[in-house]
């Protein structure tokens, strides 16, 4: 991220005081309403930037379905809707099949959105509301020291499956093309974590984001972490993001892989040193 | 609108089914959620087609705010938070102080959001989130024959302010800039309006719109709307939109302009005659 950039988030941070913001640094804001807990996030997707010039429009559109989703999977919520910005660039009849199949997948309603007219790359955003399953509503912020680090499958298949796009073995390329967003697990796991969160950019940098939040220290076991990819690639696999699994702190037996310790101190261990060069992708 | 245009706003609509999403026709999504009743909306705008290259970046925030909070208004909501979808483009140190300006003088809080780093013309968006403060929440399509049509004020001086503005006057060309939403309006007329809609690309084609939805035809008096404009651009400023004005029919005296009078047939008219040439702003 660049410097203004940073600089940019840092004013919003500030300016976002509202606990239901949490901070704009958690997946998704939680509001109570009326008598229930809404679960609000939004993600916006550049061509060429989150997604390759060219790339199917339906894909496109389901990642940007998966993508909301996995913020309210996070949360343990359940998908209500969502509304949809979008840019014309003429992919209109394959982006509309592939949000259809999407929304269906998810029990998501379209519910508005906009729709724009521009030149340049494409621009699109979306917003999913759900509806928040247990309460408290996990965060980023809960992970305690002696608590074990879980991941709720492998990481690496998008990272292959972007390979295979980007060499036309298209048929290979579906957990890129098609990453499903783990809404039941989330569901599942939201009474029994202390905090948990999607994989996006990165199992490492995801991972240091939760420590930061939480103020602690995420230790984790490099072999102990499953991989959908070689092995000679396991180092690339865990800084790749785009495969959406859950990573979450718990104490005691718990579903999915352990692959660490919540230790006292700061930021990421792996293998018991700080890891080297980037932790993972930011955009 | 373009043909391309117009075919995925027609998909898109047959997709959204559920009630809440109200076939995508009117300025909101109106949703019973726990026992309160949300109401959400999402403005995108693309520099050089919503607002100037080059315009002061608060003023594009605050009018990302206010068009956002105008379709609140219309229906009756009151504001209770936004996410903001934000490309960055240097200009970032007073965008922030007009979100800030804006959302403060809504009562609105910053919840969430997506900031991206991207190439070519800058891209906004803005989900807002409201509350109903009367149910049945208005809609487009309450308009009933023999109802009185209603504005809530003078169109055309965004038309005035935006020339103002072109030509350096910066002072005098706040109604383009600084637009204000009827908030408290919509929150008072919500309970005797039998239609409301914000009049956002201007007066004859959101009448034009209401009409469709309602199954009725709209005839205004061209010299009973009131304008912010000289008298020579009377038919200008009746297709010239972002006044945020709010455009309703109710049935018996109610505050506001009266403007005209809701027939049996279909359309606007305007003096008794369908009126020339485009209606107002497409966008």
């Amino acid at each position: 991220l660049s410097e203004g950039e940073l600089d940019f988030i840092a004013a919003l941070r500030a300016m976002a005081g509202d606990p239901a913001a949490r901070g704009l640094a958690d997946d998704c804001a939680v509001l109570p309403f009326g008598d229930d807990m809404l679960v609000l996030t939004h993600d916006a997707m550049v061509e060429g930037v989150h997604y390759l010039a060219g790339q199917d429009p339906a894909d496109v559109a389901w990642r940007l379905v998966a993508t909301n989703m996995s913020d309210l999977a996070a949360k343990g919520a359940r998908p209500v809707g969502v509304l949809l910005s979008y840019q014309l660039n003429g992919g209109e009849a394959r982006f509309l099949d592939g949000l259809r199949e999407a929304l269906a997948h998810y029990g998501a309603a379209l519910l508005g959105g906009d729709t724009v007219a521009a030149a340049g790359a494409q621009s699109l955003g979306m917003t999913a509301l759900g509806r928040a399953t247990h309460v408290p509503v996990p965060g980023r912020d809960g992970a305690r020291v002696g608590d074990g680090v879980y991941l709720s499958g492998p990481v690496g298949a998008a990272m292959m499956g972007l390979e295979a796009l980007r060499e036309g073995r298209v048929e290979e390329a579906m957990a890129y093309r098609r990453p499903v967003a783990l809404v039941e697990q989330g569901v599942a796991l939201a009474p029994v974590v202390s905090a948990m969160m999607d994989v996006s950019d990165g199992l490492l940098l995801d991972a240091l984001r939760m420590a930061r939040a939480s103020g602690v220290c995420l230790a984790i076991d490099r072999m102990a972490v499953p991989i959908a990819a070689p092995e000679a690639r396991r180092d690339e696999a865990l800084r790749w993001g785009d495969d959406y699994q859950l990573l979450y702190t718990a104490r005691g037996p718990c579903p999915g892989f352990r692959i660490g310790t919540v230790c006292d101190g700061d930021g990421v261990l792996v293998d018991g040193a700080r890891p080297d060069g980037a932790l993972g992708y930011t955009h």
